[in-house]
């Protein structure tokens, strides 16, 4: 056995099952060795951040983390704005990148970098291997890193020579540590806090899944304090069953507004609110300045726990909580803007989906209209790194062959990350990808406003549009296999997606907006 | 006038004409800097990496920088592979990237990142702006930073403050360090080391610009010296009216065999050759055990000088020198063939076009066959980075709007950057793409008998297929306004290129191999 194939070994053995890999010449004995050791399914993308965003999609779904297989400094590089938003997702993510064999890195070879200073920048934990004797266990650890907490970032950087060296042994898995319980005193705190009143449970990460959700929202009901969450979540169990939760506005104003009234804020898998941006005369924070912010539960703690024995504390109830019911809203048929594409949503979102949404600006009316639908997943975008939807889509899509996914995509964000479709084609892949053609990057026209620039000349706004020329998406899609329609009006909206949700396997509907 | 505007006077007073954009929230007071200061010309690109690539292909042909725009740390990521190219090139870039305001990095809001870490992994110099007071100079000697010796890799990193906040300064032009001259003594050398035989004067970077190779070259024939290059040069000089070249090959065998026979080995602008990739049991370096190496001149060091004088020492005359003559191929009907595309294109090549070559294994013939065209230049894959053709072309088109810039690209390459082709259509750059079909990662199909591994597997074989589903080019190229043709035989192909050699614009052509 060599390096290679203890590597590939030993993680199957810890429950691996999927690598997406863009491989080069340093990575040839990993690939190889998926050949003559079974049990990985091997994804194979066109661009790097294809695969670390199919990664971050792929363990939101599977709770698990996938393996990504990238081309030394250059691929990590590729692949890094996805790892930021899947490190703000606390997703766990193992990337095994292949380094110049260790004797070889004197000479700077022209693919030669800073491979250990880029993989710091991204990744929680990083190690190199060392040898083919070793690289097992290194792999086994790195992979405990990556299934720290809910999550983390973890970069395996393997010189060629560790892979391709004989003596290769198959290690043990290695246990994560297991996640921290939040301390009695804290729970007490909290007890305290809400009995002020004037209080809100702000939820996230993993208390915003089904379960850990209902207890907070019964801790809720029964204290009279309000439950929100942030649209940005790695994974959103919602619709039909699930608690109402309100959703905290993005945009700083509103969302300040939101919290204007709230004078105990208790975080539980949250992280204190803040503006996305900064902007001139305006606050970093959103909270109200005499409002009191308990750190209950953090993203890595476990969730399920706290809310548990808060409810008991509280006396609050799972089943006192009112759960959505079934309450889709009516297409009306007309001319497609951001209102009228979320009541064609909220009316077909079929049960049991998984909605990746890179919407953007689109898809601010998009969360109250399909509140009532069957439940669905919604995967939101965590770090802010546009060019994450195609490829989160294609990763759940692998985690979850049953369900079909829905990827709300806007246009700008799109083109970032289009080659993942290629990926959808090749493994036909259960995905209707809508992209929102606006053609423009309409949040940065928003934004002018908000950094008080009310009134930008041309070259501004002309860096803002996506327009001249014309985006055409059916023709990008088809270029990659995938077969799309573009649709001017919301009958043939509505219709299109009732089409693409009857067949099996990936499909594009282009919204002309 | 604020922090924003006086980078952008600076920039321009010092003589910077393009910025390649791709701008954020962060970035909004610089973008509207460039309507608030005339003279410099803002090139959107939809992906960071077609934003850094254009940069290296502007500062080879304008042989100076251009400013890149981007948006905080995934901004930065997504452009890394190709600063890495454009740092191997020595490419002069000045990358503007925007963070956070400083007073708000501390809220860890969603975008927040390691930038620093990040810049210093892609970048020789990185300097964060502290105030609007200061920017300005802070701008210009970043400026210098890029122009220091053939050019580096420089990083200014902006927080939103610095741009917005009012008491910008205009700065003077920061002069770089004149390029180093090369010792006496070193001249001497080369001189004893060419008297010694079986010597080779190796030349790469500003050495094989038309002017120095004429001086190297006369060297060689006068001392009775070969005279190499490798294909990995930023820009290279060639065709009628220039010294013909041996080109040494690139994969470590036959490089090995072509210098063989050298025991003294004199570089000029270039850097010792090395194996691109270890492989097992093959040594790193291909020069012969007994050879010895003279750096005579880094490619940052005044090489017009150094040759200048080595020809004078050993009464080298450039006059004496054979210039390339013309002698173009015979095109004959036919299939398809690496061959046969050489032949095409060496009958076809205009006058005093610019090559953008992202060939990869298709690539192997076009030197020979293109070596006795009219006049053009030569831009090379410098850092191994797949994805740099059609951000190189769009970049060299920017900066030379009266020459046809011919983009020779392989496929697989090609879909790491295809966004790039959006701005040759909204720019009308006259660019001509030609992609290699081959619809495999052929290189490293050939590489696994290198590593070691002659019978892959399935798994293997599938990795390096991107066959199914074939990619179509001419939908991608339309999906992005950009007309294709596809063609299947020589006679075609030809005709194509013929058509597309005769229009002002963006053209694709696809080849299908």
């Amino acid at each position: 056995m060599n390096g290679a194939e203890s590597v590939v070994a030993t993680l199957v053995r810890a429950g691996v099952e999927v690598c997406f890999a863009n491989p080069g010449t340093s990575e040839l004995h990993l690939v190889a060795a998926l050949d003559r050791v079974p049990g990985m399914r091997c994804v194979l993308c066109m661009f790097e951040g294809g695969a670390t965003g199919a990664a971050d999609g792929y363990a939101r779904m599977a709770g698990k983390p996938a393996a990504t297989l990238l081309h030394l400094g250059p691929g990590l590089l590729n692949g890094g704005a996805n790892l930021h938003n899947a490190r703000r997702a606390h997703s766990p993510i193992l990337n095994i990148v292949g380094e110049h064999a260790g004797y070889h890195l004197q000479y700077d070879a022209p693919l030669t970098s800073d491979l250990n200073g880029i993989a710091k920048a991204v990744s929680g934990y990083v190690a190199t291997a060392r040898s083919a004797a070793t690289i097992g266990q290194d792999a086994a650890r790195a992979l405990a890193a990556a299934r720290t907490g809910a999550g983390q970032i973890s970069t395996l950087l393997v010189p060629a020579d560790a892979a391709w060296s004989e003596g290769g042994r198959l290690a043990d898995p290695v246990a994560p540590p297991p996640r921290a319980k939040v301390a009695e005193a804290a729970i007490a705190d909290a007890v305290r806090a809400l009995a002020k009143g004037e209080a809100m449970l702000l939820v996230g990460n993993g208390a915003v899944m089904r379960q850990p959700l209902i207890l907070a929202a019964a801790i809720a009901r029964k204290t009279g304090a309000r439950i929100a969450s942030i649209g940005r979540n790695p994974r959103l169990e919602r619709g039909v069953g699930t608690p109402v939760v309100e959703r905290l506005p993005n945009p700083a104003g509103p969302q300040t507004a939101a919290l204007s009234r709230i004078r105990q804020l208790i975080l539980i898998g949250e992280e204190v609110p803040v503006a996305f941006f900064a902007h001139p005369d305006r606050p970093s924070t959103t909270t109200h300045p005499d409002c009191t912010i308990l750190h209950l539960a953090s993203p890595h703690d476990d969730i399920l726990d706290c809310v548990t024995r808060l409810a008991a504390e509280v006396g609050a109830r799972a089943e006192d909580v009112p759960l959505q019911q079934l309450a889709r809203p009516e297409i009306s048929p007309g001319a497609l803007t951001p209102d009228s594409v979320a009541m064609v949503l909220g009316a077909l979102l079929p049960e049991n989906c998984i909605v990746a949404d890179e919407s953007i600006t689109v898809g601010r009316s998009l969360y109250a209209q399909t509140v009532g639908a069957p439940a669905h997943d919604w995967l939101h975008l965590t770090g802010g790194s546009i060019g994450i939807g195609i490829p989160m889509a294609t990763g759940a899509a692998v985690a979850c062959p049953d369900r079909k996914v829905i990827n709300l995509q806007a246009d700008g964000s799109g083109m970032y990350t289009l080659q993942a479709l290629w990926t959808q084609a090749r493994e036909n892949l259960d995905v209707l990808t809508i992209v929102w053609a606006n053609r423009s990057y309409k949040i940065l026209r928003d934004e002018l406003t908000n950094v008080g620039l009310p009134e930008p000349g041309p070259t501004a706004l002309n860096m803002l549009d996506l327009g001249q020329p014309a985006l055409d998406w059916v023709s990008l899609a088809k270029g990659m296999g995938v077969e799309g329609r573009r649709v001017e009006d919301v009958t043939s909206f509505a219709q299109a997606v009732r089409d693409g949700l009857k067949v099996k396997g990936p499909r594009l509907i282009e919204v002309v907006l």
